[in-house]
């Protein structure tokens, strides 16, 4: 950082500096002072910090000067927003829906059945999570894209916590109940954050995290398959099934997504090529000659299963700590594409009301045999592109596997696992995010350790390590913001008011006797001996360059205070040291602009008296005309 | 907040409105343009923020142009500061010393007796943590003030959580076998942080709940003492004794620091309060008549207790356990002491080198039958009063102390423990500090809910609830502050080309067809979203405002980012979406003045070429200007 100084003081064109000295001794922002905003309350205050937290997107606005009726149904179309497109719905926009909720279904069916398997559980709780919690989404979600249902991360996680409780071939009945019960348990997590408007805490896993994580757990997802795949190498046929297979599948979301022709080929390629390899295994029997397949599949509806959810002991306990990692899991996934989506098409979507619909589809869910839902990425990416309008299609895709489940699931046993786990490594192979990863490393490398790290702890420890790695570094991420803010010194860019990091700015030069400090951050107890701290070594290392140079020494410091927004009572105290240790060094304290909140706690902790109201100025350029002003004063003395 | 819209509107006086727009229109920042820092490399990036988070306070600025030779010996002294003020050391500094010194020896003996009661281990436990790990404090600390042994707070803190384990008086060798090897971790805990520099860990507990946890730990010893007192009833000549001593130390702390005069008073009282009542129950042996006395205390200097310490199985682990937690207790009491009297004093504390020394005196203290000592506010502020110049007077007192152990001990076999209860209750009522909370109730009442959680928690529940609730409120007052930055309205002061919050300065006037904002925080994964969000809202109830008044439509939203001192990929992203919506909406998103940092990343994003230059300003000013050509060229056209 030093060497910046002596260029920026070799910089300084005599000429240009006296007329900037010029300028800046006749600024003035005629007469204007410091606003401090009208005393709060202490209600006053801690009401608008609480609306500011959790009510900061104002849903109240669309109810302002409406009737009482009026206001009943608005506020029944928050919690079912079919309510409210439901009435500008026509047969154009049916007919979009139905083709999208087809093609959805063609693609959900063999990757229930492949995401059950993944959870370790019979391939029908796969078809069950695609008909219940699909239908109360269409009722109460707000994304018009995503389609809901069994996903392979949440599979994953759920198998990888359920397997330490019980095994899933010995203890099978058990094993399905714990899962239930987590699936209870992600519901009850989803609602109370979405009824309690928690839902920035989604917020709290950065991006890029997210990114790290889902590629891990997509790349753990498809080396688990390969070993399905492997399960064919006798029947030689069907290892070129596959390869075709994967190569169509590799285009259906990143190709077909940009080449519209080839779309529905890579759409309806899973369904065909599971009847294909169906009807081929069961002409041949090639499951006698070692090809293994899904086996049989009990026909029917959803059956209840409040009865098996554990209510008590401590399984509840274990349950409950096992949903409420996949209910956080499943809303991140659910509430990132959603967003991805309403993005493109241009429209909001409610992140709370995205929780809440989540947790009571979840929640029914557990009530009738399905395990945790929510929005499946590359369903969700095939609903867009065949052109959804509304939450429709997850209903006709519900209807579809109502059917399949009454009429068609036996007619899956001859299904080989090869074809499901070849769909289930193409869908997963989607969430690897090559690009996404790419940008973040070219944008901001910490971002890129936090990916990093995300994705080699899923990949060679667990889910739960990389989970857990990525909320301490996004955690760690926000820590190191807060406790280290940017702090630098302004100059003045000559022949204007102007004041400028002399860092970003060559041109703006130092105005001798007088060093002008900006710091960007609130001050509070974890910031602010820092920045106390930070403050005096920049006056150090002023003055030894002064001595340097053999300029007179500091005389003001100016701290611009424009982005102080908020200060604490370590904030405050930490700028009374600040004051105090100046005063000894002989260098006065001025004051630009603080914001009001900031105004505001000066004036409580008597700051102000202490500092005296005319060392607070509008402008740095005022600042600087008034620290000339007294110079000058000083000389004629 | 829509209620100040109107008065802003109809503060416009037309005149100054128009004056205010020639003024503006004429601006421009003779061809500056923002700059944009060279591009940093992986590696230079991540060296830059490792050293800024943990050799912000340069430590190698010192070692600067210096020989080898001196540079070792810097690098000894930065060990062991006592090398450093070691060689001015003269006569009259050491009488200061010497005199503080037999001060705080005095108190000390008392309190070591009474803090080792309130751990439930014997007396002399207590003054062996006063012999050894003053000594070494003397050698490697940094606080001139400090004065060291066992204290209040961490003492109750052992007890609570070594209770859980083991029974202090059933199994008496285990507890105090775990409380070696807690204190053995304390010190391992401390000596970590401070080596790895991970001094800013200690700052994450705000100001305002280290208050309240304080006074509540205060109160609970209080009340526990209480009992103590309540011994003594049956003899009442005693109560008088207690009565007038709490009258006498009521003014140690806050009185005496104001009053001099009283002070030496305050100070000994402790001890010759013990010495007549110990001699008045000899005489009397009113311990046979029901006044509970200290009982036989072993003479001798501190046996070794290394093979004492757990150094396998399960206790190992507890024992860890609790000492983390006393180390971060005991740290944060030390550190907040040091920097108190620091500030007094105008010296600086090193975080760090206060850790180390904190934690190499309680791994050689494990060693030696000591429990976790750290610095004591009320032998503290006796030192800092009796007018110690160095840390020689810990070195006095372990002296004494050792005279005392060698010597004395045996004597206080008949002091009354209502007299230690008094001691301590005195002691710990100066932490009950009205003041500093009455202060943060004044200026901040988010602080005061944390400082006064914390209070309760611990008065209420325990000391493990009141600490959990004080990291919580802190952490949450972080999270708080960075997902709901500030972002406000800027307006133009008439006739000058300033820009300043609307809010806060009634005078500001909006320009029509232009909305100014301002956002006040790096923009990153916590708080994208709610930025993008809150910039939109802002236009809406713009546009809201411009239908009711009949004005133009907004064609420009001018975007000052002078505080954006950082940008993730999410925050690009979010930026990116903004930019996009509001094209939609037919309106030119400007970027005024964004921080080195984030040009940096727009430039990588490719967000640059998406904006163009020319909607990249230095002052809002110059963009309101460009703003105004713009649309004049359009009504020409």
């Amino acid at each position: 950082m030093m060497k910046n100084y002596p260029l920026s003081y070799q910089a300084v064109d005599k000429e240009t500096e006296a007329e900037s000295h010029y300028i800046l001794s006749q600024h003035n922002s005629n007469g204007y002072t410091v606003g401090a905003p009208p005393k709060k309350r202490l209600t006053e205050e801690f009401s608008h910090t609480f609306r500011e937290f959790f009510f900061h997107d104002d849903p109240l606005y669309q109810y302002k000067d409406k009737s009482k009726i009026r206001q009943c149904w608005l506020g029944l179309q928050n919690f079912f927003p079919i309510l409210e497109w439901g009435r500008r719905y026509n047969l154009k926009m049916f007919k979009g829906d139905l083709i999208a909720g087809l093609t959805i279904a063609s693609l959900c069916i063999p990757q229930d059945i492949g995401y059950a398997k993944l959870a370790n559980v019979d391939p029908r709780y796969g078809l069950y999570t695609s008909f219940v919690p699909p239908l109360i989404y269409a009722l109460m979600g707000s994304s018009r894209d995503v389609a809901i249902g069994p996903v392979a991360v949440v599979s994953l996680l759920l198998a990888e916590f359920l397997r330490r409780e019980f095994d899933p071939t010995k203890n099978k009945e058990e094993y399905l109940r714990l899962a239930f019960t987590a699936t209870f348990f992600a519901g009850i997590t989803q609602s109370i954050l979405g009824f309690l408007r928690l839902g920035f805490i989604v917020e709290y896993l950065s991006h890029a995290a997210i990114v790290g994580f889902t590629a891990g757990a997509a790349i753990t997802i498809g080396l688990q398959q390969l070993k399905g795949l492997f399960g064919i190498t006798k029947f030689t046929t069907h290892t070129d099934i596959v390869s075709v297979l994967h190569a169509v599948f590799s285009n259906a979301h990143h190709g077909a997504l940009k080449n519209p022709k080839i779309f529905w080929v890579a759409a309806s390629a899973p369904l065909i090529s599971v009847i294909v390899s169906t009807f081929f295994v069961y002409i041949t029997r090639a499951d006698k000659d070692g090809v293994k397949i899904v086996g049989h599949i009990t026909k029917g509806v959803n059956p209840p299963s409040l009865d098996k959810i554990y209510w008590s002991g401590p399984l509840l306990k274990k349950g409950a700590r096992i949903g409420i990692v996949a209910g956080f899991v499943g809303l991140t996934e659910a509430i990132a594409i959603g967003r991805t989506f309403a993005a493109i098409k241009d429209y909001q979507i409610d992140g709370n009301k995205e929780m809440l619909a989540s947790g009571v589809m979840n929640i029914a869910g557990s009530f009738t045999s399905c395990i945790v839902a929510t929005g499946s990425f590359s369903r969700s990416a095939v609903n867009f592109m065949s052109g959804c309008h509304t939450t429709v299609p997850n209903i006709v895709m519900a209807l579809i596997v109502l059917l399949t489940l009454e009429v068609i699931t036996p007619l899956f046993k001859y299904t080989p696992n090869a074809i499901i786990s070849a769909i289930i490594i193409n869908a997963v192979i989607g969430l690897v995010d090559l690009g996404a990863a790419f940008k973040i490393y070219k944008v901001d490398k910490m971002d890129f350790l936090a990916c990093m790290g995300s994705f080699l702890g899923v990949v060679f420890k667990s889910v739960e390590v990389g989970l857990l790695i990525s909320v301490t570094l996004s955690l760690a991420k926000i820590l190191l913001q807060v406790t280290r803010p940017k702090i630098f010194v302004l100059g003045n860019l000559p022949r204007t008011t102007t004041f400028r990091n002399i860092e970003q700015y060559p041109e703006a030069i130092r105005i001798p006797g007088v060093l002008v400090i900006k710091v960007d951050s609130a001050i509070y107890f974890a910031n602010a001996t820092y920045i106390r701290e930070k403050i005096l070594r920049w006056l150090r290392d002023e003055e030894d360059l002064n001595r340097h140079h053999g300029l007179a020494r500091t005389q003001h410091l100016i701290l611009e205070m424009s982005a102080v927004t908020d200060i604490d009572t370590s904030g405050v105290h930490e700028i009374e040291e600040l004051f105090k240790i100046l005063k000894r060094l002989y260098i006065q304290l001025e004051l630009v602009n603080p914001g009001p909140v900031v105004m505001d706690k000066l004036l409580s902790a008597n700051f102000i008296d202490l500092l005296r109201e005319e060392h607070l100025f509008v402008t740095v350029g005022d600042a600087v005309a008034h620290c000339f002003a007294k110079s000058k004063d000083q000389e004629e003395a």
